[in-house]
């Protein structure tokens, strides 16, 4: 089996680690706390930008504050600094070299806000340059298809947001469902028999497209670029909102659609939007922990229940991951390896 | 001919419009200036959010201020106000109908933030909610796929920017750029015959990419949305940065990449792309106001020379509409009528 198979399964592993790991998030929520954060800008590429989606998601709804994805092009093209005052800016990189995301950081440490790095590698410029480094601690990532790295970006994010949140009015009780992640992680990695299986019927797949809505939109995203490195299929990834403002015209028969439906705030507008893609009888593949949408595929996947469908991320991406890995297994491809593609990718 | 065509044709007339309009840009932009506003929170859906990515760059590069653009889901799924200290909050909707961005707008109303509203219907419920209402006034948009409405978008949100950056430090005279855009349109509607010769070459296009950089990133997004729209060809749109973080594996000599290479600050990273495009011998598009560039497209179109590229995206979207269009057309389709959507989408 490829390394991205092997790191795949490493996550349960990885995600008990970042449980035991948790005294600086702790230092530096505390610094938070006492600060008056007016704004967050998070700065990342690729499969860390989905990271940040995820994060922005977590941090306007549990601590109601802001969030800006960085346009990198601003510091780095058109060479201008922002004003961030009372802001947190946050830079997430797998292997800490993304010259971009350096240069926000820099340029944010200039203007005396709180900078936060995440990367796999401690000694990685991103990691010097931000006034705090969190770890990853994911062990080498060999696969050019990131996946461990990605769940525990994920889950060091939701631990800071969790900690900075504290008791204050929040819904939610995410400290408690983050510590059974891992158990659960390893609940839904017993699919991969089913996924093995499962996935012949999509061989001859060119095109697909991912869809979900709310905190999953940053799986849906993540999953596309899965699917596009390891098999070179053309995903394409929209919250279901924004599906119906124009690409929805795309809707094909032959395009299958994976939807992401956990149980939660935002399973009701991903219920209509499976009510449409059945009126138009497209091949459904639909991932979810409630039967009613189970049954809506053409092919499903079951996700474990959970207490907090904040954490649903983690168990949406690893059925995402399995499956664009058996696919680009079955269609012959590296998916190691991508086309085009090196490990490390620093743009400016 | 459609709706679609002669709508694309009213731009300059729509444009002339907006510059005799200045009245109340003036007076918020006064305000704006006397106020600390340290972030700007832009919600809008479909084509309306291209407009907002498109004031993203602009505010940030211009005004310093850091931008975030709406999740509505975190209001109308999740039902969590945001604190809006010192923020201003804009919604953009071509019918003042969309509920989302509605909500959005009265949220950030409860909090004390400065609310504008951007529409083309004075009497809707988005013009009637926000503190200030800017009006297209682009009359009546009768196709479904918005034109004349986005670019007078993007025209009144560069008008607001020029005002309130005023003359501190602003590296660009865009008030002086913006005068000349209605002339410039109309000489880039001079390429419809072009246009019309061209696009046979895609007659079977099924798939295409769409990449920019910098300020046009928003026209690569709106290129694809119209594209997907009036022809369902799946398109796809990306940064050129993005790009090499992952979809470049799906680059394959069947899929033509249309490239946004305007002359300014972002044209350095697209030749890079452009000289990678070569390298795998796709099929590519320039868009472009550079005869280098130009040189290297299996078709080129040719934009107006301008002195400042921030309003290179109004030249190359009029570009982006006429394709979509005329590639509608000799496939058979009627673009004022694309399947499964209807002009005004209202989504929670």
């Amino acid at each position: 089996m490829p390394k991205m198979w092997d790191e795949i399964h490493e996550q349960p592993a990885v995600l008990e680690r970042c449980i035991h790991n948790t005294g600086l998030i702790k230092e530096i929520a505390g610094q938070l706390q006492s600060q008056d954060i007016h704004l967050v800008y998070i700065a990342a590429r690729g499969t860390s930008d989905h990271a940040a989606v995820f994060a922005k998601y977590l941090i306007e709804y549990l601590l109601g504050i802001p969030v800006a994805l960085a346009a990198a092009s601003i510091f780095t093209v058109y060479h201008r600094n922002l004003n961030f005052a009372k802001a947190l800016v946050i830079g997430i990189s797998q292997s800490g070299e993304a010259a971009d995301v350096l240069e926000v950081i820099q340029n944010a440490n200039q203007t005396g806000a709180i900078t936060i790095s995440i990367t796999n590698a401690p000694d990685s410029p991103l990691a010097v340059a931000a006034r705090f480094h969190l770890y990853c601690n994911a062990g080498p990532e060999a696969s050019v298809a990131a996946t461990k790295t990605f769940t525990s970006q994920m889950f060091i994010l939701a631990q800071l947001v969790a900690e900075w949140a504290g008791q204050r009015n929040v819904p939610t009780n995410l400290k408690a469902a983050l510590m059974k992640v891992p158990e659960k992680v390893a609940a839904t990695l017993e699919l991969s028999q089913d996924i093995h299986h499962k996935v012949e019927r999509y061989l001859l797949m060119n095109e697909c497209f991912m869809l979900s809505r709310g905190i999953n939109y940053a799986i849906a995203m993540e999953a596309a670029l899965k699917i596009q490195e390891a098999t070179y299929v053309r995903a394409q990834a929209f919250a279901s909102s924004d599906f119906q403002h124009g690409p929805i015209a795309m809707l094909d028969r032959n395009i299958p659609v994976m939807v992401f439906a956990s149980v939660g705030p935002a399973l009701k507008d991903i219920h209509e939007i499976i009510t449409i893609l059945k009126k138009n009888q497209v091949e459904l593949i639909v991932v979810s922990n409630n039967r009613e949408m189970l049954a809506q595929g053409s092919c499903g996947f079951a996700i474990p229940a959970m207490e907090d469908d904040l954490v649903s991320p983690f168990f949406n991406v690893v059925v995402a991951q399995m499956f664009a890995c058996q696919l680009a297994l079955i269609k012959g491809l590296d998916p190691d390896h991508p086309r085009g593609l090196h490990k490390v990718t620093i743009t400016l």
